[in-house]
């Protein structure tokens, strides 16, 4: 593995993960109101293209973080769709 | 300018513009107390990074996605602090 795929990876892991802080802010309030669902409806159409894009480049660090953050922009609108009602209290 | 590129686009296109609804929600609300500001600040990292690993694989569709990432952080990011304020509202 070299400098520039580590480069990648740590770009990744935080590109990625970035949405946990915001997972666990909204599990705790319990209440996601002030969050944009369609932020995370744009999010699981980009990182899906951009998984893509990495298989037809044959790059690694893409594929790998892209599909994290498939996962957790899933979980956030989970989440967002499950604290809705909360919306009026 | 060959398919995979514009893959590559389209998606760096999603993926950077889907903080655009946060900061339109953002500013409508005045306020973004449910907002993580540490997502906004681990985004502004991996954007940073993206950036820089798209320099070294010369790959113009991560490079441009992610140099107006890096600008639509700065700004929740600013949003964020300036909104600070109405917390105890």
């Amino acid at each position: 593995m070299d400098i520039t795929q580590i480069i990648g990876l740590v770009a990744g892991i935080c590109t990625s993960t970035a949405s946990i802080p915001q997972i666990i802010t909204t599990v705790k309030k319990k209440k996601a109101t002030d969050v944009s669902p369609l932020m995370f409806i744009i999010l699981l159409a980009g990182n899906s293209l951009w998984v893509w894009y990495g298989i037809e480049k044959s790059d690694f660090p893409i594929i790998a973080t892209n599909v994290i953050s498939v996962i957790l922009d899933l979980t956030m609108l989970f989440l967002r769709i499950r604290y809705r009602q909360k919306t009026n209290h």
